[in-house]
């Protein structure tokens, strides 16, 4: 089986979702094994915790999520998928972090305004070999994340994807935009 | 485990192979299963055949090549990562299609002067409920694969992809762009 | 001075209008010498109109327009920018076209159903050395604009312009889409 | 007349040169008005000198360029397009900028390891209202220019641009990116 779950077979509610591609790929770059341990930072709807815990089946994703109705919808999701090793953790990283079991992949959907912090306990916590992937929408996150994984010497790549989709227009195809997304993956040596 | 293998770790040759980010995108696309018959155009390197017999446990995919460099680096990349299902088959599309077992997924990579034709067999004998994946990078495949199976009555999907990636530059990091991509999905109905 | 007025400079109703950065890339394309004929096929808000007749001060804009609001919002421009050489068309293309003086450069924002009609006319009435430029948000537009003159003989240019814009995010700078356009130069020899 | 030189009409060295795309959006962003005082710092082979001084007729740009090898070509270039308001400056930013007369409208091409300088006396110099317009094609530029002209209270729009342009093959229409620009347009209120 592929990862690419497409998005509409989510239960989504008003909170915002990766998209299908930028998902996909950033599940490619956590470059997943069998038994990896994840910390799903943010972990909105769920999705990319239900793509990792499919692929890592003999390990264990660490939902971390503040908002009560993401915990919600990551439960049902949870549910729809029928995965049983994603742990849900209702609270506010990095203060919820430091009681988890170290990781082997991390992912970053969004930090909000203590990205700093949460790059400090990730890198603290994460085992050795292990890689961490940010998703940016903002020139912020993206030099930053970039920048202080470069100086913490992490094997770093950062790649920016434009995706257009198709849309019918009459007879005719159109392309509409979705917004870049930055996705930095860092690899501790 | 997640699809993704990196560029490097294939052998490559001369041949142009696709990228590590439009193999993925194609892979996920293609909505694998884990018994799904695969047919590979235009296999070049065999890295999407390879990705694709990984997730198809047990499916088998037809690695259609014509280039005897071709042939060799597929041989090589089974070997270096030990899969047994896959097919290699020497020869010209749409030439040698028509003898092959119908499949249930079918990526092309690329078509050259005959992409009508091979469109005409594979949708002759593309199983229901089957996908075919395009990877284009003219704005005649992008057109014509669009045009092609919207005629038909397949569910068509057309995304293109533009992804640049960081290159040290000094202190600084600099973003490299890949070509755009056109992945073309379509699902018979 | 430099063409590219801003969006917000226009008077604009409920007609989409050209993007600024596209606006200036295609009056660029169009080379615009102080006495050109120019057609604005399509004129929309009249927004291409306005920054050619700008450009071209000793020439003359035939503004060609449908729909009424379109041709309301175009006098409001002229108005506004005060230039005094723009003759406002109200009326289909290609029928009104075959009266109008034969053109130096042509703008096409827009062919509707009609675009191989359009194409003819303006390939039958375009001076020696002229140039079309046409903007296209659909694979069809891009395709069949740059395989038409290829096929005249003409010396054809297509870009693809993905262009995304920064908006703020609290403290950080997000970076928003816009669709893609195909800007099509084709130049008769 | 458009602005937007094509590329091929310039003298180019070895020396990188803003691509006419690029260089056709960045002289928009600073919207020129016709009596202009203009520094182009990091000139180049003076294509957007040329593109400034043509724009702004009664200005003047100031070209300030290290290498020798520049020098040539921006003479060569303000020769070969016949302008007469550029003052060429052979000298290292941020240096040679405190003795230049106070400029409306700054260009930086490239600002090499003394970005943070050349900002402090681009802002201690620039006229109120005065435009700045920066490219960048690193993380590091973009990143750092937005943040500072935010800082300083200017306001600030990011653009970043990707442009494919066609290429012929065979039959086909290929289309090949160009790497992506961050136009950073600061205004001083």
């Amino acid at each position: 089986m592929t990862s690419g779950i497409p998005d509409e077979y989510f239960v989504r509610g008003n909170i915002p979702m990766t998209k299908e591609e930028i998902r996909v790929l950033s599940i490619s770059k956590l470059r997943l094994k069998e038994d990896s341990t994840i910390w799903d930072i943010g972990a909105g709807t769920g999705s990319v915790s239900v793509e990792a815990a499919l692929a890592a089946k003999k390990g264990v994703v660490y939902s971390i999520e503040k908002e009560k109705e993401g915990i919600k919808l990551i439960s049902e999701n949870i549910k729809k998928f029928n995965v049983n090793n994603i742990v849900v953790v209702n609270g506010i990283a990095p203060d919820v972090l430091m009681d988890l079991p170290s990781p082997d992949r991390v992912f970053i959907g969004g930090t909000g305004d203590k990205m700093h912090h949460i790059f400090d306990i990730v890198t603290s916590k994460l085992k050795e070999k292990g890689i961490v992937v940010i998703n940016g929408i903002t020139l912020d996150t993206a030099y930053y994340a970039n920048h202080y994984f470069k100086q913490k010497n992490y094997d770093v790549q950062t790649i920016c994807v434009n995706v257009s989709v198709s849309r019918e227009a009459g007879q005719k195809t159109m392309m509409v935009s979705q917004n870049p997304v930055y996705i930095i993956s860092a690899k501790r040596e």
